[in-house]
């Protein structure tokens, strides 16, 4: 019996969107305002869903506790009140797209749950724009 | 590395439902108060995911610019403010039901979008009440 | 110790707006799509708020099962699945604005509460429209 | 072509997070504040899906009064204002996990559909909280 | 120049509404569900605003932080993953209904608050039942 | 007859709280987080609340259309995808904290209605933390 377990929670940061080697004619163009130089920012809200088989004798796909805490460590922490082109290692050369942000949170919980757990996650750059990525 | 991105937009619009060769008991019957001759309505919630490969250059998957504009063009010109049985030429003999009026907006997106890209359409007509429709 | 309860419930309608001593082209003029002569339709959203003293016995301002029930009866029953400015004998003469749906649907709970009793209404036309009435 | 109709709905409930066969220590330590003797309770948010070939005469997939009312008789009458733990017959010896609570709604609504149509439930514990399952 | 400032937090917690010197059958028939002897529970949201001076050279009325954590020390400690009426010493005798929930939470926080300040709390027991005190 | 009309809006910014003439050391113990040299944004969410006397023939206290036009005139093309503390005047010397932006919106927006007519904001900075202005 395959499951599904999903955790929201959300983190405000600062970003711009800005391709490094493009001129700035260029980025103002393709990017808009979204490439205001100072900097713009958002409350992103992060659904993470896991999915595999259900424990039997608990009735727990995951700990609920560890999921929340994973999300903490490596995403709140990492990204909350943030600049994300600045305080962020993972956007030195990243365009912070949601896109991007979205892959980078992917590849972080990835390495923190047990292979035979699926992980799949929607982040909401606005509740207008949102964007899904699961790795496949 | 395939990539879902949304947009959530909406419009008002009058309906009733309604089989133009059934009696009009059967009609009562059938649909009931959403049979109402003078029509009711509803403030309809789409949302609309696009799903492909992302641009590695951009990390963009699609202009979000470019997919708010469609929408706006072919979905709220079209429909917002709108009476969907008389004002919309789609639902001169199609009855406007959440699903088919679903199906409907995916059918005018299709057009506008790469054939690379996946679409898929979710209509909410009350917050309670709600369609999915990706053309499979 | 003056408390206030409020129940949030809902409706589905379909209005024009229109003032019926305009002419045409003013009414197209002054209320613009909201204007279109076929309707269209909106889901609205009703908070009733009630105001007085607790009775200390059970710890409730009001039953809120009576409260619900007079909304269903005198709000729902009347306009949900309607046309407001057809089906509505309150709407026959007047303009179907939030501000005057607000103010009819007042009328008809303030004949069913105890005079010590305050009320107040909010409606929502959609989220991002809403209007509040509270007879002063 | 297949669509996807969702109907959302809601129970409030108590209910405790407890293994029968575990020493009240172990219990105690595995399910934290959820494992508390005197239970705890929660408002439950409910989206059931169904998705099969839409009917080309009327536009329906299903009717959706039909599915409103399997799930008040099958779901809410048996769970809202009920202590899962001790009123609920499927939770006798089940522990009343997210997990547990959505695949028993699963298996109930199961029953009461034509086999042609598939069924997911999206059962939400809090708004940050929620499982999903589809029989798979 | 006064302005208010509000946070919002949530608790989760069983309860049951019953007057002890009634009978079983009044209490059943005067509170219907609610009155389940095995309790019933509630995801509850809890708005707390306070209203004052703003302090000119911070642009606070008052630190976030410390609402925050009064509100968490006062309130989500005492209340959440609780049985209310048999593990909150405030309900051994007090009906917890809503009305009740929200005067003691009121009357929890005003004592941390500077007289200056003034209070009001919305709970909300549900998304369509709510709540409001202000201590006047 | 008074009655109040809102409209909710929104804009996406970035901002650091900082007091100028407090020590790089204070303003960080004062305003934690918050005070990151990088700033961190927002999507914030505004509501505009109008209040008057109804006129009788249009049901109408104020137009919507005007309403909306002036918010994003004086709100939304001044503070939207921009930095507060960087980019928008009102903001060089005053501390962008939720109080302070919610009083520069009331000043800008109170110039551009009637004064008859009387003006409240309420800003989300989050949807858990928001503040309320209404200039008494």
């Amino acid at each position: 019996m395959e499951i599904s377990v999903s955790r929201k929670t959300h983190f405000n940061a600062a970003h711009r969107l800005n391709v490094a080697h493009w001129s700035e004619e260029k980025n103002k163009t393709f990017f808009g305002p979204c490439n205001n130089a100072n900097y713009h920012g958002h409350n992103y809200d992060l659904i993470v869903t896991v999915t595999g088989e259900i424990d039997l004798e608990t009735g727990y796909l995951i700990d609920m506790k560890y999921l929340k805490d994973i999300v903490k460590e490596d995403v709140e922490d990492r990204f909350d009140h943030k600049n994300l082109n600045l305080d962020v290692e993972d956007f030195k050369t990243l365009n912070p797209t949601a896109e991007n942000i979205a892959i980078v949170i992917w590849q972080l919980l990835r390495k923190r749950l047990e292979n035979k757990l699926k992980l799949k996650v929607i982040l909401y750059e606005t509740e207008r724009n949102f964007v899904e990525y699961n790795g496949n």
